[in-house]
């Protein structure tokens, strides 16, 4: 009954040891190499004293580094805590303690802040701290270990036979509310999800991804790499999401499916190919966040051979949580069914189903294979997200009457003006249909008569004249009264995270503020 | 990080919802009416007061009944516990005391023994008896009650969330001593082998299974039904093994894989097959004892187009614990290679592996997902089979180089004759290489002199001519001085278990005593 994730690795070592794992720039590691890597860091981080369950924090881009540490971490049994390595000293601190991690791993880049974030975490004991250098480089900080020096142990062999339902990544999110809480994902989970994800676009052992997504995140981690490794297939990393960079990997490597978010299909498609044979790719899985409809149709335009495919997830449900199987049973503006053995329902807020509808809309909640222990040493939250035995998504959407899942928007993402929701996606949806705008986001500012009133943030692209009336006056044409943005703030960009990911709550003070934006 | 077992069911049932899910005679039951079913037994057993872990026992040769049942069990969150039909009164009486059942469902044809046993039973409470009748009859003993109640109930709809480690499954086995003990098998583990194991056979949405193996052993329920269901498949149900309804049920509805003991195999072999078209055939499964090479090769030149990969497994492994993948990779003689996500080693009596080669001989030891959780409140006994971390199969064996798994034997049938040890399978293969021998069974007897003496009981074919003088001939000409059967044993036929396994437990009395069997 014993399950260790890393048998996706060694499982596919087994099948093709030669085989590519994953390329960077000129680098390759095959499997082979990353199992023996991964099964010296094993043994290297359990020659520390670590226990089963101890927790290591990894605060990497994508490198083969990252791929050594988590395999390497996952084998000797411990609990991988991925970091996004932009996060502040205070920030990384605060995840240290909240885990009470022993080790953390870090790059050179980012290793001044990472010993700031130690000296000022408060786990008991010193967190050991390695930090990874590019070749040439041998820089560090004072009191940090080199990374090189995890490559001496022996390979640890065997993976150790953690429990199927041990946590095998501590992965935080900020979930809806609070600070970030970690979502204890386990082997088992983890497993499902890449083989169930794999299963629904169709991966296959001659694939090449594109591992542009950051790895620290569950899309990256899930979708990209352990779907990847689960089939014996092969990752492109790319430390760092440019969409030059991004295209020339892709097509220096013959990548044949690319995972990313909405804005980095988005940036693709604005962007100029340069005439690059990139007629390899086939597939194209969108995620975390709603991709406009419009941006899916002109970038299958662009890359004829391709099809997209949008999912729905969150750290919490490990990823995949709804799919659009293939081009033929995919439903535009839709996030498409539950994953094979996934259970996904619409619910009022007293957790009652509500019927298949677009004015149905209420909270997604879901239950499965995929779904999280809960979250670690929080347990009001986690019974609290797991209200009445469902995870508790935090989002708003509907079904229709064959069961495709809609997301309308996220619950605190909602604007109610007057009374009437407003959901900030269907606004979003019609800006972009408008020729020059690149970036929308849609919220709402405190209005003492109305509640709150609707405010869209944009962008817009090169050499675009459209102004701010143009834009209210555009959507005023194609959304009830009560929908239409009284005001909108033509931006130079819009904040993003690491993910691509509009950050709304950045928007909001510039929303109740004052002046516009510059452009 | 809910996972039940049915949302296999589920799952095909919303692929392919007026898909046969299986054959009786004429009678056919969908995917959707074997769900719908189920999910009314489910929720006339939680109706009865049942709560998720409490046990209900089942007694049921292979029926459309069986399927209602066990799925019934596991979409309500209880545990199955599959008990043979043909066991007598107090042995029953023993499964339901050890394991609590609350519920007994049973079939006409046993079930003044079944009333028989549960007044025997020490469960505290009374145990509820549901009687299974043939259409048309009606009659059943005082006290029990009609299973056709169980139909009544409002449909269970969404399985009962049970966490993936949870027992599924309680299968009772003898080990390798002592009184039939309760494996538990989790929903995890017995998802991970009908997905792992239809996987290494090529199991297809089209394929056809021969469900002639008794559902209630592990090789029938998991690598026949199971591997079905979790691909959409069809079984063909065969109450009973007799070798002339096993060929009429393969010819009528055109089955691909037939999935068998080697004793079944031998019997269809020199059966006359009448000009039926069997030419559907294209997969035999063999396991649950070593099939003779020279049955294997006889039997795919009786059906071309078929080949016969032959694994290896357990109750406590859940079926599938190696197997040999294909008729390229296969190695006659050999169980296999491990299945994905299991390792196995060969250990010495201080459980230190041993290297490979066929004079390495020592106990095969197993870790994956897999193996059970333990051995129902039996702390010890567990202890004892999982000494290292490993589960010890109680059977001797070694590896190749290349890492193919050998049986050399049970390790409590091991014959030592004067300090050598002599494997009673190496013994019975040069026995079946006779012309005229249909069954071989090579037991130890006590011998004051060498410790024990080797003797083979062995049943011949119509007409057969040979004596048991011709054999011990026979076997002394291919054999070591010290292997070869000084005794032999004509018998009309050996005894064999529900499987179809010989039962050399029955053997050993006839061994130690005065005259041979009857012939």
């Amino acid at each position: 009954m014993s399950f260790n994730l890393a048998t996706i690795l060694q499982e596919s070592r087994r099948e093709n040891p030669d085989k590519p794992l994953c390329h960077i720039n000129d680098l390759e590691f095959s499997y082979a190499q990353v199992d023996e890597i991964s099964g010296r860091v094993a043994s290297a981080l359990r020659g520390l004293g670590l226990e089963p369950g101890d927790r290591v924090a990894v605060q990497l881009p994508n490198l083969p580094q990252f791929l050594f540490t988590y395999f390497g971490i996952l084998k000797a049994g411990l609990v991988m805590v991925p970091l996004n390595p932009l996060l502040k000293a205070p920030e990384t601190a605060y995840h240290l303690t909240d885990s009470g991690a022993r080790v953390l791993v870090t790059f050179e880049m980012f290793a001044e802040e990472a010993v700031r974030a130690v000296e000022l975490a408060e786990t008991g004991e010193s967190v050991r701290t390695y930090v990874v250098n590019l070749p040439g480089n041998d820089e560090r900080p004072e009191g940090t270990l080199h990374y090189d020096e995890l490559y001496f142990a022996e390979d640890f062999g065997e993976p150790e036979p953690t429990g199927s339902d041990d946590t095998a990544v501590l992965l935080y999110t900020s979930g809806t509310t609070g600070r970030p809480k970690g979502a204890e994902l386990t082997h088992f989970q983890m497993y499902m999800n890449c083989t169930v994800g794999g299963d629904l676009f169709g991966f296959r052992d001659d694939d090449i991804g594109l591992a542009v997504l950051p790895l620290f995140h569950i899309f990256g981690l899930s979708s990209v790499l352990n779907v990847a490794v689960r089939n014996g297939g092969t990752v492109v990393l790319v430390p760092r999401f440019e969409t030059a960079a991004a295209l020339e990997a892709m097509e220096r490597h013959r990548c044949t499916i690319l995972a990313g978010v909405p804005t980095m299909y988005q940036e693709i498609l604005h962007s100029d190919t340069g005439g690059r044979d990139l007629s390899t790719l086939r597939v194209g899985v969108s995620g975390g966040a709603s991709m406009p409809g419009e941006v899916m149709r002109a970038f299958e335009e662009k890359f004829p051979g391709m099809v997209i495919l949008e999912g729905y997830g969150l750290s919490e449900t490990c990823a995949g949580a709804t799919f659009n199987i293939n081009a033929e049973q995919r439903r535009v503006g839709s996030i498409g069914k539950p994953l094979w053995g996934v259970s996904v329902r619409v619910v009022d807020p007293d957790d009652q189903p509500l019927p298949p509808g677009p004015d149905q809309v209420g909270e997604i909640v879901v239950r499965g294979h995929n779904v999280m222990k809960g979250y670690w040493n929080r347990p009001e939250a986690t019974a609290e997200a797991f209200r009445g035995g469902w995870f508790h998504t935090g989002d708003l959407g509907y079904t229709d009457e064959e069961g495709y899942l809609f997301v309308v928007d996220r619950k605190k993402d909602l604007v109610i003006r007057g009374g009437y929701n407003v959901y900030p996606r269907e606004v979003e949806e019609v800006l972009y249909e408008h020729p020059e705008v690149t970036a929308a986001a849609v919220i709402g500012r405190p209005d003492a008569r109305l509640g709150e009133e609707v405010v869209a943030c944009v962008s817009l692209g090169p050499g675009a004249k459209a102004t701010e009336e143009d834009l209210i006056a555009f959507c005023k044409e194609r959304l009830a009264a009560y929908k239409y943005p009284r005001e909108v703030r033509l931006l130079s960009e819009l904040p993003v995270g690491p993910t691509g990911k509009i950050l709304k709550k950045e928007l909001r003070p510039l929303a109740t503020g004052e002046s516009g934006g510059a452009t």
